[in-house]
């Protein structure tokens, strides 16, 4: 990624009074929408310069390197910018699962039938993807 | 929806220091990732009850029913919450478009080729959608 395009992306889009933008992860292929996350400025230029997908992890106060403990690494293929600049769209190749409960996607929960059910269940468990005393990454 | 299934969702929401949570809605067959926007508790419960999706609206401080001004209304087909609570994905059935310029989707800007470029273009404008004086709705 030249300077030019990140500087573009970095002044489309309006932080929010921390500093960051919320992002959501779609695989690129089959359009399955995989979890929303969080960017700061250094996130989006660094996922833009290594094609690896880096958010700001709220809860750690740190770059969250998505896929560093767990292997499950999202490729970038596409970053898109919403009308007022304030999401991010990105189309990624991810590589595993992308839920820390080893579930494809984050969004396993669904109201049908007049309840809230567990619709996926998880292909991998949470101690093959961290080992013990991890819990997201 | 009956009161448990909306007792349930609203259960499992961690909403922010604002009461607010992140809803993206994606259109139910084709997968396209329409917009981002907020709900808080009420919002949640409209759309459970009417099947209308209903957001909140930070700049102007109140519910914003998706499509009363512009007719563009999203039908919800299926409500789900993520791992953490904190996300709502929105299966939604698009009457139109979903974006205030009149675009299908609100993520019309893409990094391509080294650069920030429109991907999409209106498919009715805004003084179609709103009359004059509108921006949003």
């Amino acid at each position: 990624m030249n300077e030019d395009a990140t500087d573009a992306v970095l002044a489309a889009i309006q932080f929010d009074a921390q500093g960051l933008v919320p992002a959501i992860a779609q695989q690129q292929d089959t359009g399955e929408v995989l979890m929303l996350a969080w960017m700061n400025r250094e996130a989006v230029t660094e996922t833009l310069a290594t094609g690896r997908v880096c958010y700001f992890s709220r809860s750690r106060n740190g770059l969250w390197r998505k896929g560093e403990t767990s292997g499950q690494v999202q490729h970038l293929r596409e970053l898109r910018v919403d009308c007022d600049g304030d999401t991010l769209l990105l189309l990624v190749e991810q590589q595993g699962v992308a839920c820390h409960t080893g579930r494809r996607s984050c969004f396993f929960r669904a109201v049908r039938d007049g309840a809230l059910v567990e619709i996926a269940a998880p292909l991998v468990s949470p101690e093959q993807l961290y080992g013990a005393g991890h819990t997201h990454g």
